[in-house]
């Protein structure tokens, strides 16, 4: 049995680093090509925890850990982007296959590193600059205008690490308190895009269809595939930026490129570097989803279609909500799931497994068919029952509730 | 936590008896719902206890190991139909749910009590008898013809059990051998088909779409979703069919009943009371897959869509060919998966993860698309390269090949 490959199956070992719904979710994929997810989770209850038969329990900064992850594994992913760049330097120089590698993965964890590499390829983005002082903010904020956005380069996600500044005062406290910034102008969008792709090493790429994501209070709420009325030529254009960035940084596996639409084209907003929250349609809504993409890509299989399944797909996703808050009396997970097969039958559900808390994502939904609206209305009503018990009135219960 | 939920999450546990790929597929549909499923397997290396993460190892015939099974799951169900009934009558008096129940169980696993059963229901299958001596073969032979079928009542799957005899000193020997036998008239067929259905405890019965399933040495090869020419209302009858015996069975879950098409109408031929290979298409076929639909049924969960997700689809099996023997030569499995979606980036594998045996079901793939003879190819094609390392000549690998 060549290295790398389980001698029970003759097929490899991806080893992922987090235990989350992505792993939880790549394990599915895993499953169907012969192979078995191999996670590195924090504790045993989380997402993927609760359903990987090959689970180590342990801390993804701690380098021991990842060796032990890695040894006999065919390579090494993520299901975050959260790992010490110089740890995952250390397991390739220990001669484990890590992908990506980390002078791509650098780009998703550092905001700063992205900014510049972006500026260098002259690919398009917002107006940005390093600030290391109030100074530096103010001057920024003079020729791009207030407010403007400062992040943490490194950590931020879902919202998180993001702050609306509106002057140097409020500037000071931040860099008093996380050090150096990215100052970005803010953009005058239409909308958020994501451009999804796949590479493998061999230097195959697979797109996707560019979809539009719908945030609420900085957090992903619902993905619209593909992106409603965006014009041929805009699209194009989007994927083609993203094929760029992939080949350009090196990416192996999945990359997302979120993106603002704005009246002129598409700015780089940030990166992915994983499955990504905005190709969760694609599991039932694409021939192949990103989940057994990335497993193709990080494996240097050749990669598969990603023809869509039906003209339209809508992912919403379930944030913890008044259901899940410690006071909530009303019907409980289990029931709220009888009432969501009993009304939407053709609703696909994902449910990550993970303890219920407000805000915390918990499970995403997806309808497809024809009509965006339509499905767009299904998977939203769908979600919120979910998340809040509350049923959309245009989707009353009635006699034939079971 | 209601008993039977896993306090974890506030979800059920599906228990199922057997490791096989019916288990292992079964469990991806699990997680999708926010469960993972229990399996009962006989070795670590099974098919699903290579993936699931709550495997008890033991013996199906072994009513401790079936209650250390039950114990706090919500329900028991099955891979396979070789459960000792008195087993299953004592989980049930231990207050255990089991699903399908033995009273309906028993009907999938003893064949002559299924052809008393359709028989006093009055429903159409091969003239058959009870038969315990030669002279009884020879009574049933002089009036429904040479040669007949034996088949032993239970125990039989794949082709095992049944033998064709051409005159009484045949069936002696394998009266001597087996004791009681079904005697079957030989069925003037024109194909066999497969008509599914799953029921809750509820009532609930949903169905798909009637396919043709094409047996090669007495395994299933290939199946045809739907059933290429078959009559509307032949289509409707197979479909009332299969409801009426899942309602007067009383079968809770999936039950497969396979048809013998004549010219005159369908015959029953046998029951499967779980996910069956016939059904493996519905995986990305079906708005629901057989899988989910399993699981739903089995928990009382109102039931999936079971609408095709396109025109056609085609699933064909992976059966241990020339690359399965000791002596092969040729690619190795990881590589042939290589070429497999190097040149068929469209057909889904399903791989099980077991060991390579000549005849085994190493796995299975899928192809779907709008002409029946394109989507047909692709499949058997597929599924032929991986089993014997055979390239068809129309699927002739090319300069591209990686």
């Amino acid at each position: 049995m060549p290295a790398g490959l389980d001698s029970r199956t003759g097929l490899p070992v991806v080893a992922m680093v987090g235990g989350g719904q992505l792993a939880r979710m790549t394990h599915q994929a895993a499953i169907a090509l012969g192979q078995s997810l191999r996670v590195l989770a924090a504790s045993p209850d989380e997402s993927a925890g609760l359903v990987t038969a090959d689970v180590l329990l342990g801390d993804h900064r701690d380098l021991a850990d990842l060796h032990r992850l890695a040894a006999g594994a065919t390579v090494v992913t993520f299901d975050h982007e959260h790992v010490p760049t110089e740890h995952l330097h250390a397991l390739e120089a220990a001669g484990h296959r890590v992908a990506p590698g980390p002078d791509a993965l650098v780009h998703a964890q550092d905001k700063l590193v992205l900014r510049r590499a972006l500026q260098e390829a002259e690919e398009p983005q917002p107006a940005w600059a390093q600030v290391d002082s109030a100074a530096d903010v103010e001057r920024f904020g003079a020729v791009n205008g207030w407010p403007l956005v400062l992040k943490t380069p490194r950590g931020g996600y879902d919202g998180k690490g993001v702050f609306v500044v509106h002057d140097a005062g409020e500037a000071a406290a931040l860099l008093d308190a996380h050090g150096t910034l990215l100052a970005e102008a803010r953009v005058d969008m239409v909308r958020e895009l994501s451009a999804q792709v796949a590479r493998s090493p061999f230097g195959q790429v697979a797109v996707w269809p560019v979809v539009q994501t719908v945030q609420r209070d900085g957090v992903c709420a619902e993905v619209l595939a593909p992106a409603p009325d965006l014009p041929e030529a805009l699209a194009t254009a989007a994927q083609e930026l993203a094929v760029r960035i992939a080949d350009r940084l090196g990416v192996v596996g999945m990359l997302a490129v979120e993106l603002f639409q704005t009246a002129d084209g598409v700015l780089v907003n940030e990166l992915a570097m994983r499955p990504h929250n905005s190709g969760h349609w694609t599991i039932e809504g694409a021939r192949t989803s990103q989940f057994e993409q990335h497993l193709r890509a990080v494996l240097d299989y050749p990669l598969g279609s990603t023809a869509m399944t039906a003209p339209v797909a809508v992912m919403a996703n379930v944030l913890g909500g008044a259901a899940a808050a410690p006071d909530w009396a009303g019907p409980p997970l289990d029931e709220r799931v009888h009432h969501l097969m009993a009304h939407w039958p053709d609703v696909k559900l994902h449910w990550y497994g993970k303890g219920q808390r407000p805000g915390r994502k918990l499970g995403h939904v997806t309808a497809l068919g024809n009509d965006l609206d339509e499905v767009r209305a299904r998977a939203t009503a769908a979600a919120r029952y979910l998340a809040d018990g509350v049923v959309d009135p245009a989707f009353a219960f009635g006699d034939e509730e079971h």
